[in-house]
């Protein structure tokens, strides 16, 4: 995400006094609700969908990421990439590769 | 998100074989799985919750969005950018400073 | 459901004095949070799944839904009727028949 | 739940044609995006909540999980049982009494 985009996701909580409301707990209850309206799309379809609802959805996701990262005082290359040198270790190459089984079935 | 975790992320996938299993479909159910283990973070308490394991469930909703951005050729900021503007009309500031009414309730 | 059920899930949580955390905030959060680990086994493949482990997941949506009742007081038959006449109300037979299409849109 | 409302359910999709939408995997997603409606009303308070919104997005819950256990053929008191017998052994009393802790934990 680029500095211009966080700017204006912070700028829009800050101008409504929403911080009060951005609470971890909250903001991992929004994230939910917002991947559900995600999901929503896919309801009786897997093929059909629309995309500019999609794309919707899905942003939306992110700015509350981007609140909670915010709120939590994380930096988000350094939580992922703590999180890939894990999930490199839990899926080896040589045993999941064109798999979808979970790691603890492997 | 670094081009350099961007590219860790898409040889993660690459690596294993898994674009297969990235339809749009997948990857929203995904987002909804992993905002759950985030939830989960907070099930019985809204303060008290360890800041790890916040980071690594956060770091797997990401990773999964990173993935259907990549699925749908999407632009994160493009995306994000356009959905803010609506947020901002959806919201006006003199409306909703302070209050976290939805806005169909405004 | 039985009302033997419904005594073994009461006398589940009264056992282990838990009424303290089933606040209808954590049931909700506990409702989405095993309904998704219920859409995990459906993650890549909406038709190979384990029958035992989805009748599981099911059940723990289900228990959860229960305490929520109790929580609040409410009769499962009594909000079920009347959610269904919304339901009814908003797809007409006549315009929904066959149709997958969300009610506003139809 | 009474068989009258059972019923009322099955004719409601019986009547729209709708048993053809109904596979797991899509009933799972319902599931989960209803369980969202439901959190959404404790969205930004645990305790601000209106009891009547709570209860239709409670019912539509029940609705697909009664759907669910149609589609699979499953006995709702049996899996309840089976998985309350479960819930027991992991749960001892005597080490969960009281304490909000993950049975993984105790």
């Amino acid at each position: 995400m680029k500095q211009e985009t966080i700017d204006r996701i912070r700028k829009f909580t800050d101008d409504r006094d929403w911080e009060q409301y951005h609470t971890p707990a909250n903001l991992a209850k929004s994230i939910s609700i917002e991947a559900n309206e995600l999901l929503e799309c896919f309801q009786w379809s897997d093929t059909q969908y629309d995309i500019a609802e999609v794309s919707e959805e899905l942003a939306d996701v992110l700015v509350y990421c981007r609140n909670m990262l915010d709120a939590l005082g994380l930096d988000e290359d350094e939580i992922i990439l703590r999180k890939m040198a894990k999930n490199e270790a839990k899926y080896p190459v040589e045993k999941a590769k064109g798999k979808s089984t979970k790691y603890d079935k492997l």
